[in-house]
């Protein structure tokens, strides 16, 4: 079977876009026209903005990061919607990746693993953020389980915010720590490498920190790269390049508010939420290009 | 307002038991008479379990910690079932403890200290997690709901799993990296704290590396300790007693599966699930004593 990082590379050809839309759709960005004056209204609406984002994105973009924390704010029905939107995404043709940083010891790791990563769990997607800070035997559950169902990782190696580098960037051994999380990550992954050359199992890396960044490409050149701090954050369309191979791989660019924002931008006065998040979108697009 | 940390420390000396019972209710232990055979009943089956449970020890312990992740693998059902859990242990008068080691950038931290640490928030607790990989940034947002609401977190230091060791014993600046999140947490928890010489920003300390803990409970005075570890992952009460100070305050050690499984324990041969849970809490008082 083709690995789940090959089928995204394909895509973001075929595509012509190495971005993802992150849908960390805070309820303040709906501006409804309707009351939003219980959970249920919140949370229909909420899932149909979402729908709507979608179905205006779908065709120029390969996949949707979608942010559980802003569906976890409301309780079970939230996650409920977290759930819905990775399936309405799915079936839209784009790749999921659920945002969620799990992380524990072993027996518990398992446990997530199942809930996110396992054919036909509640919070199924393709892939799972996941923070390694309880090391090797934590991240092993995770790993072992995209072995079996073929999907895949992405691990919190550098993080785009700037305390990230409080830890991420002490030294030890003459290795950073996010080195360091990148040879846990890399060795984990080895035997999950794909006819590309990537892992299954990849890596989140700012490019808030474009040096850092560029130093990650070649020194891990088979870690997929999951790239955050694009837009709202800071990192520039040459800082995000600076994740990628040679041949124009090895890295997907989120944007969150960047796109779900961008009818706040004068930019894109005059334009709907969702018109003016595909022109945002369609604007990365050639921005990375 | 009395500090949520005081309040704690009042409860466990009244019930003179430093232990808290980890509800990390696996449907393998429920060793049902009935058939679970949609998620309807299995949901309901691990909620009447767990108020079960909650009601042959609320008058033994003095609080409960809720693993998230085994409520997570059954969706937004399970979510509402660790919502009820919660919920059922405060009525019975338990101090709660969301484990679920949340932990992001500034923004989203924000959305999940509002899930969690909000007054009236659908997954509302006392104490929660935390993960603090992504560096200060990524903690303020719950530091500082807890200071709004007087709640409290556990902040991950020194985890009690194997490879724990692998990040957080690496030596940077002549500090081990789970000293420097010390550091980070004993900073952010300096004005929150109780009359005791406790803060409410706490720290997670495994009691399965005692020479550590010891040295942890002599460096960081004012860092109360969620202790993992203990009993089925192999700490004994002796290394659990290295986390208590002279008055035996500053520590609250947690079983689960020494607890929820007691029933297997030879040592409980012929009781029920629940009265061998509670047997083995009462002799965990006793160990720990």
């Amino acid at each position: 079977m083709e690995k789940i990082i090959d089928s995204l590379i394909q895509k973001i050809r075929v595509c012509k876009n190495p971005s993802v839309i992150g849908l960390d759709t805070d309820i303040e960005y709906l501006a409804s026209d309707h009351q939003l004056d219980s959970l249920e209204k919140k949370c229909n609406a909420i899932l149909d903005y979402n729908k709507q984002m979608i179905d205006v994105l779908c065709d120029i973009v390969p996949a949707v990061k979608v942010q559980i924390a802003y569906y976890e704010v409301f309780g079970a029905s939230g996650m409920d919607v977290f759930a819905k939107t990775l399936q309405y995404a799915k079936q839209k043709g784009l790749y999921t990746i659920a945002d969620a940083k799990r992380g524990d010891i072993g027996a518990t790791a398992k446990m997530y693993a199942k809930a996110f990563l396992e054919i036909g769990a509640p919070f199924e997607c393709d892939f799972l953020t996941v923070n390694g800070y309880l090391g090797t035997d934590g991240l092993q559950p995770f790993v072992d389980i995209c072995k079996k169902n073929n999907k895949g990782l992405f691990v919190l190696v550098k993080t785009s915010n700037p305390s990230g580098a409080e830890i991420q960037n002490l030294v030890a051994n003459k290795s950073t720590i996010y080195q360091i999380m990148a040879d846990i990550t890399k060795d984990l992954g080895k035997d999950q490498l794909g006819k590309y050359g990537y892992s299954n199992i990849g890596a989140v890396v700012g490019c808030t920190h474009p040096t850092q960044a560029e130093q990650m490409r070649q020194e891990y050149p088979a870690m997929f790269m999951l790239v955050p701090g694009y837009g709202a954050q800071g990192g520039s369309a040459q800082d995000a390049k600076l994740c990628f191979d040679a041949k124009g791989d090895g890295a997907i660019v989120n944007s969150s508010r960047g796109i779900l924002c961008a009818y706040k931008n004068p930019k894109y006065q005059g334009l709907g939420i969702f018109e003016a998040a595909r022109s945002a979108a369609l604007d990365m697009q050639k921005d990375l290009a």
